[in-house]
């Protein structure tokens, strides 16, 4: 099933996460409003019931949703069911942080490619993945069958390292270079790109400040 | 003024840095097809309209809009009109790598302190600034009247770490600790807090290859 139009993946990921907390604490069920608590009170339990609505979830009045079951299904909407290959592209700090990140928070994501340009950066290791020549990826891409890669380069670099990527297989990239990538695969079909732009995502604080607005419910 | 209820920040971001974009190649107007290409299409020209109709702005039919006017009021309302100063908790791979890259991408944000609880790390050096004990931030951060922090520290410290920075003056928090905060400024008033969670960031995409759709434009 599709989450129909408006439902924010972020928040459904975030309705995962806190169900598995739920789950480790013994609960076999939870409300709309329990959820809410688990998740800082930053999204309100009326958005909640109506996201999981729309994936066809309903809780029963004054029981809740069953954990088991509704983990499971975010789980499939997410497509964190089954494993997935990820490629580094950028090895400096950056990129650093998210394969370390990664390797200590998300099993379903495992880090099978690292690359940078940097002469003192290529043939490092790092958990026993050695850092390749982005000269290379095409090579070592293939042989990976990697789908996902992060591009952690500088802006400059990060519209080239994409169409790289795309050319050895990449579907999807998760860009931190603040610059607009456009890339398609070799059958055609548009890469899909999530774009993390760090100082945009401080100017939520900084608009916050500068304007006195507190909502109580948090953009996702 | 303040924007209307379904406005996204990050969008405005995207917005004011496509404007700073056309303003550097010398362009003095720009239409929302204009805004969309140089957002690489990710944001429907309709959709660009609607957010900057909603901050009052309007463009003229086949002119589109004037560039200076808008990016200015852009930046009042992201906060982008002064600086600020900005505190990182944790000073690992991640924080190290949001400090270079604000260091290198944003001189509104200045990097006045730093923060970690690792003897190997206090004590070092960055672009001039000390690595500081997390134990002393009270004390450090009153005299250097930070106002943000960046916590970048593991999830199971981020509460404390984000109490301890409220109680020193800081009015907003982004975290990339998965975990969620609740924290108060000591007037009582809640502390700002945006989430970044790079596990839920990284599942957007997983939810696009499980799912198989690729909508044209992007999620905010």
């Amino acid at each position: 099933m599709e989450p129909g139009f408006g439902v924010s993946i972020p928040r459904l990921y975030a309705y995962h996460r806190a169900l598995r907390e739920a789950s480790a604490a013994g609960k076999g069920t939870i409300t709309s409003h329990g959820l809410a608590t688990l998740l800082g009170e930053t999204i309100a339990p009326t958005q909640i019931r109506k996201d999981l609505c729309a994936l066809g979830a309903r809780g029963r009045r004054g029981h809740g949703y069953a954990i088991k079951p509704l983990s499971a299904h975010l789980a499939w909407v997410l497509g964190l069911e089954h494993d997935w290959r990820v490629a580094i592209a950028g090895f400096g700090y950056l990129g650093h942080a998210f394969a370390t990140f990664l390797a200590a928070r998300e099993r379903r994501f495992d880090v099978v490619a690292i690359f940078d340009r940097s002469p003192q950066v290529i043939g490092q290791e790092w958990q026993g993945v050695r850092v390749d020549d982005i000269a290379d990826a095409t090579r070592v891409l293939r042989a990976a069958a990697c789908e996902i890669a992060v591009v952690a380069v500088p802006a400059e670099a990060a519209q080239g390292v994409a169409e790289t990527l795309a050319g050895a297989g990449v579907r999807a990239i998760l860009n931190f270079a603040p610059s607009t990538l456009r890339v398609h695969r070799e059958d055609g079909m548009p890469v899909v790109v999530r774009n993390i732009d760090l100082a945009g995502e401080l100017s939520i604080l900084t608009h916050r400040l500068a304007v006195g607005t507190m909502p109580a419910v948090e953009e996702a």
